[in-house]
C-alpha cells in the first residue's frame, strides 16, 4: 500500500496541475487524470517529470491507484461536468471515500452534491480555491466545507499547501457544512468587489476633485498600507497608479474605464436579497461595474447634463487623511454586511460557519487579504456568537472616529458632484442600523392603505396585524 | 350563438369576481368555473344575482359555453396551479383560442407559456393587473402582453373594464410580446418600491432632522401632491399622517417600522443584476426594508454605535423645499432606472416594449399612477427610441433644477445621520452617468494584476485586449 496515491486530480488545467505540483512539493503522492490523454501525457513529461506524480488513462486506473478511503479532487468546469464526473465516479468509489469539489461551484449545485453524496454513504468536499494561477501553485487560501468527517482526512493535504501566515498559520482550516466552502468563497468575491470599488472611489475623489497625479496617489496608497487599511488591493494599487506606460505616460490614464466580471458578486448579492441580507455597499460595487460598461451613454449623458464645478478649496491634506477615514469605515460596513450575510445562511442551512476560521484563512493567499481580518478575527474569537461585527468594541471605536471623516467626505462628493455611490451607502446603513427606529412605519401604513397588508403596533405585543380603513371612500 | 359568452373565467378569489362584475357591468357575458363548485354556487346567489354571468361546474362545461375564438383567464395562484390548469385546457381549446394569465406570474413562468402555448397554435396574453381588490372591481391598471394577434379580441373587454384617464383614455393598452404583460407590472411593484422608500426618507428627515409634526408633514405632502410630485403616494401618505389614533395621537407613531415585502422587489432586482442594468434607487429600498425587519438588532445597535447630534440650525421651510425638489429628482431617477431594465429586457426578449404605452397604463388605477408619468409619456411620444430619460430635455432640465437642492439635502444628512439610502444613491447615479469617465479603469487594472483579466485601452479600439506584467514577481 506504500505506493497508493494520497489522492487523485481530475482536470489538469492550470489550476489543477498548479494543486497537483504544490501537493508534491509537500510530499503526497498524487494520481492525475485528464479526459484527454495527451494532457495528463504531457504534464508528466513537462512540470511533472522527475516527481511521484502518476497518471492514469481511464477513471477506473485513477481509482485503483488510490490509498483508502480514496480522495478524489474534481478541478474541471463548474456545473454538468462535475455531475457527470460524479455521476461516472459513484459506481468506482465504497463507503467513506471523498470526492472534492475545487472548482467554482455554485455553492446551491455544492449543497446538492453533499446531499447527494451523503446519502450513498460517500464523503463529500466542497472547496474553495482563492489565490489564482500562482496561489494554486505557491499558496492558495483554501475554503473546504461539506461532510465533517472528510476533514481530518484532507485536512493534512490541505494545510500543508495553504498560504501561511507570518506566524506559520496555514490559510485553511473547515469552514462548515454542506455548500459552506463555495458559498464562503463566494462571500470573499463579493467582498473583493466591494474592496475594489472603494479603492475606485478614492482614487476618483482624489483625481477628479483634489487633482492629484497617479504618482501623488500611488504614495497615498502606499502610506495607507502601512496602517489599519494595510492590504494586498491597497498595495497592488499603489503599484499600479506609479506604472508607466512605455512613453513614461502612468499607464492607468490609458486604460478603458469599462469593467468586466464573472459572475459572482451578482450571486452573492442575490442570496443576500432572497434571505433578506441588506448586503447594500456590494450591489452599489456591482451596479458601479454595470453603470462603468455603458461607456458609449455616459459619454452621450456627460455632454448634456448639467452638474457642479468640482471645486474644493479647503486643505487637500486633511481631505486625503479624511478619506483614508472613509475608505476605513466603509470596509469595515462591507465586512459587517458580508458576515451578516454568512451568519443568515448559515442558521438557514446549518452549515455551523465558523467566522473566526473564516477570517483567518482569508489573511493570506486570497485578494482581500487585509489587516482588517485579523481585527475580525479577534472579535469572532472573544465573541464567537457576536451578531454583527459593528457591535464588536474594536468596531465601534473604529467607526465612532471614522465617521466624522467619513461624513465630511461624503458632504465634499455630494457638492462637488462626484460619484461615491459604495462610500454613501456604507454610511446611510451606519445611520440605518444604528436606529432603533426607522421610517418603515410609513411604509407599513401605506401597504395598508393600498393593499390591506396590515401592521403592527410599537404599543402591543409582535405578532398582532391590525388594518385600518384609512380613508371613507376605500382603498385604491 | 348569441347566447355564448364573452369570456371564460377560471379562479373566483376576490380579484377574479371583482373583474368578472366590472366586465357585467360593461355588458359583457362571462361564464365563470371555480375548482370548488360551492364558491362558484355562492358567486352566482350573491354578488352575480340577476346579471348574466353563468356558471360552469367543470372545464369542458366551462370551454363549451364560449364564443369562439374562446378567451379562458386565469385568475388562480400563480406557478404550478396556472400550469396545471392549461395542462388540463389544452386538449379542449382548438387553435385560435386564447388563454390568458392575470395572475401574478414570474415573468419567465410567462415567458415559457407564451412560447408553450404558441407552438401549440393557441394564443397566450399574460396580464399585469394593478390596484387590488377596488382596482379589479372599478377600474385596474391592466399590463396586457404576449401574442400579438391575442390583443384585437380581447382589447374591446379589457379596455372597457381599465381605470381611465381624466380624458376618458384608459389604462391598457398592448405592452408588448412574450412575458412583457407580466414582467411590466414586476418594474411597476419595483418602481413602487422605490417611490414608496424616497417618501419615507423624506418623512425621516422631516421628523427626526426638522421636528415636524405629523400634521405638518401630512401638510407638506398635501402641498406637494398639488405640484410635480402629484401622485397617489403622496396624495395617501398625507392622508396618512393626519390619520388620528382613538386617543388623538396620529397612527403613524403607533406602527411598528418593519416593513413586508411580498418579492416583487427582489425579482426586479434580481432581472436587473442579471442583465446589467444598474438599478441602484430599488435595490436600496428593498435593502431598506429587509433592514427594517431587523428591529431587535437595530434596537441593540441603536444603544452602542455613535452619530451625530441630529441638528439643523437652519432654514426649516427652505430645507422642506429642497426636500420637495429631492424627491421629485431621485424620483426621476428611479423612473429612468426602471425604463432602462425594460429598455435593455425588450430588446434581449425581443418583447418590442412600448415605453409610451406603458408610461400612459401606468398613469390611472396603479399605486404608482402619477403627475411625472405624463411627462414620460411625453418623452417618449417626441423620441420613441430614447435611449434614456435624463436624456429627455424635459428630465434634462428638471434635474438641473433639482440637483442643487438635493445636493445641499444630502450634505445635510449625511452630517446629521439621518440615512437617505435611496435619495443618496439616486445622486451618486446622476453623478456617474453623466460622467464619461468613471474609475473603473482602476478596478480593470487591478482585475488584470492579480487575475490576468486584461483590459482595452482608451488610446486603442474597444475590442484589443491588452495584459500586462506589473510586477516582476509575479501575479499572486
Amino acid at each position: 500500500m506504500a505506493d497508493m496515491a494520497n489522492i487523485g486530480f481530475v482536470g489538469l488545467g492550470v489550476m489543477g496541475q498548479n494543486l497537483v505540483m504544490n501537493l508534491n512539493d509537500h510530499g503526497f503522492t498524487v494520481a492525475v487524470y485528464n479526459r484527454t490523454t495527451a494532457t495528463t501525457e504531457a504534464f508528466l513529461d513537462g512540470p511533472a517529470r522527475g516527481t511521484s506524480v502518476t497518471g492514469a488513462r481511464t477513471l477506473v486506473e485513477l481509482v485503483a491507484m488510490l490509498a483508502r478511503p480514496r480522495k478524489v479532487m474534481l478541478m474541471v468546469k463548474a456545473g454538468a461536468p462535475v455531475f457527470d464526473l460524479v455521476a461516472q465516479l459513484l459506481p468506482l468509489l465504497s463507503a467513506g471515500d471523498i470526492i472534492i469539489d475545487g472548482g467554482n461551484a455554485d455553492f446551491q449545485d455544492s449543497m446538492r452534491l453533499a446531499a447527494d453524496l451523503e446519502a450513498q454513504g460517500l464523503l463529500y468536499v466542497g472547496c474553495g480555491v482563492s489565490g489564482g494561477e500562482a496561489g494554486a501553485r505557491h499558496g492558495p487560501a483554501l475554503m473546504p466545507g461539506g461532510s465533517p468527517a472528510a476533514w481530518p482526512q484532507v485536512r493534512g493535504m490541505f494545510q500543508a499547501i495553504a498560504a501561511k501566515l507570518a506566524d506559520g498559520t496555514p490559510c485553511c482550516d473547515w469552514v462548515g457544512e454542506g455548500g459552506a466552502g463555495h458559498f464562503v468563497k463566494m462571500v470573499h468575491n463579493g467582498i473583493e468587489y466591494g474592496d475594489m470599488q472603494l479603492i475606485a472611489e478614492a482614487y476618483d475623489l482624489m483625481a477628479s476633485l483634489l487633482g492629484l497625479t497617479p504618482d501623488e496617489m500611488s504614495q497615498v496608497f502606499a502610506d495607507w498600507n502601512n496602517g489599519p487599511l494595510a492590504s494586498y488591493l491597497i498595495e497592488i494599487t499603489s503599484a499600479i497608479l506609479a506604472f508607466k506606460d512605455a512613453d513614461g505616460t502612468p499607464l492607468i490614464e490609458r486604460i478603458l474605464d469599462t469593467a468586466g466580471q464573472k459572475g459572482t458578486g451578482r450571486l452573492t448579492v442575490a442570496a443576500a436579497m432572497e434571505i433578506g441580507v441588506p448586503l447594500t455597499l456590494i450591489a452599489e460595487a456591482l451596479f458601479a461595474r454595470q453603470l462603468s460598461a455603458m461607456k458609449d451613454e455616459r459619454l452621450a449623458a456627460a455632454a448634456v447634463l448639467s452638474g457642479p464645478e468640482a471645486d474644493f478649496p479647503g486643505d487637500r491634506g486633511a481631505l486625503v487623511a479624511d478619506l483614508g477615514q472613509t475608505l476605513h469605515g466603509a470596509k469595515i460596513i462591507s465586512h459587517a454586511q458580508g458576515f451578516m450575510l454568512m451568519r443568515a445562511m448559515s442558521a438557514a442551512h446549518g452549515w455551523q460557519l465558523d467566522f473566526g476560521a473564516i477570517a483567518r484563512i482569508w489573511q493570506g493567499g486570497c485578494i482581500i487579504r487585509a489587516a482588517l481580518l485579523g481585527h475580525i478575527q479577534a472579535a469572532f474569537s472573544v465573541q464567537p456568537d457576536l451578531v454583527n461585527l459593528l457591535m464588536a468594541p474594536y468596531f465601534q471605536a473604529q467607526l465612532a472616529t471614522a465617521q466624522p471623516a467619513w461624513r465630511r467626505v461624503a458632504a465634499h462628493a455630494v457638492a462637488a458632484g462626484v460619484p461615491l455611490p459604495a462610500m454613501l451607502s456604507g454610511l446611510a446603513f451606519y445611520d440605518g442600523y444604528r436606529r432603533g427606529r426607522l421610517p418603515a412605519n410609513l411604509l407599513q401604513a401605506q401597504r395598508d392603505y393600498f393593499g390591506s397588508h396590515t401592521y403592527e403596533r410599537v404599543d402591543r405585543p409582535r405578532g398582532i396585524f391590525f388594518h385600518t380603513a384609512w380613508s371613507g371612500h376605500g382603498t385604491l
